[in-house]
């Protein structure tokens, strides 16, 4: 399928594969789009079941025409409370968000909003298995980082810290995520051998349950 | 709080509490209310993070006036593909729809629908804990069935089998759950004891993990 081929092997310097990115973000692929497609493939397959949540919508006047649907005629766009993405993998909840920055040194934490990071942070603290996919359009990578790198660079901000996670920290403390067909972004094999797997000692109070 | 005296606890024939129960459902009491009340207690708490999922709505026009929000001007509601309710509590995944019937004597399969069955057998499957909680308006009571038993009665009914669940096995086979305060409809006491305790043989796939 010629869809599938939106990420090459081939080595390419930043500037060529910023063309590209280009290119295809033309086609309309976006970061949903490819997660999407992913949690489908998931689904399919019985490996997972994960979903992206519906836009949450503030409904004001609804019309009932005869014999056809109901058609909403006014509503507005609700701030998200929760993160956009949630289900159950082996038994166990995942929780995550997913951002793209065009920066090449940083991801600027203006991505997340407070509401975001608090139903994070409870997420955590129920043993949910809670990260962020980061993309950086312009070197065509992405990552998957563990909250508690988040939290840590969050609440630093208040304190006159940067408001920003630098691309060195996350290549060293997340989880690059290798580009794939089928999957597209195929994330759980990070969350395979982060959590189900005993070679990793960071998420050991997931695996005690 | 007056609101919280909706559950009262002398004992009442049915038709006294038919009566009631349209009092207070003229105050607009509903068990999505009382189940967001509940989830609100549990999220509060730091019990559980529970979250109703936002109605699926398909977008089409949206203008966006100058100084101002976004304006919906043309939607239209979609089928759910999932359940309403999800959340993570102590690392596992909770999944779970819920009904209500005026009918005595049964719970009508209706109320579901093909998709919304599809998408807790997957759960199911992934080892999460699925269960649906179906209240009988007139009899003022509500239970807690895991998707088991509902999954038996959905596939029987398509070999000439009956149309809805007998209320005698749902009080045989599903677990009542006793009016509260705070919280209203307390169904993680049912979970608790049905998956976080050792005293239920029929959940022992869960807590192996």
């Amino acid at each position: 399928m010629l869809l599938s081929f939106r990420y090459p092997n081939g080595k390419t310097n930043g500037r060529a594969m910023h063309l590209q990115r280009k290119t295809f973000a033309n086609r309309g692929m976006t970061l949903e789009e490819d997660l999407n497609h992913t949690n489908h493939y998931y689904l399919a397959s019985g490996i997972a079941v994960i979903h992206k949540k519906p836009t949450p919508v503030q409904i004001v006047k609804v019309d009932y025409p005869k014999r056809s649907a109901a058609v909403i005629k006014e509503a507005y766009f609700k701030q998200a409370s929760t993160t956009d993405y949630n289900g159950v993998y082996r038994g166990k909840y995942i929780d995550f968000e997913a951002k793209e920055t065009k920066n090449r040194t940083s991801f600027p934490l203006n991505n997340f909003h407070e509401h975001q990071i608090e139903h994070m942070k409870k997420v955590h603290d129920q043993k949910g298995i809670c990260f962020v996919i980061l993309r950086f359009v312009l070197h065509d990578k992405i990552f998957l980082l563990e909250v508690p790198h988040l939290f840590l660079y969050w609440d630093r901000q208040y304190g006159n810290g940067r408001k920003s996670i630098p691309l060195s920290y996350i290549e060293k403390n997340g989880h690059e995520i290798a580009p794939g067909y089928q999957p597209r972004i195929d994330y759980l094999k990070i969350i395979d051998k982060l959590y189900f797997n005993s070679t990793c000692s960071s998420s050991k109070d997931f695996r005690e349950r």
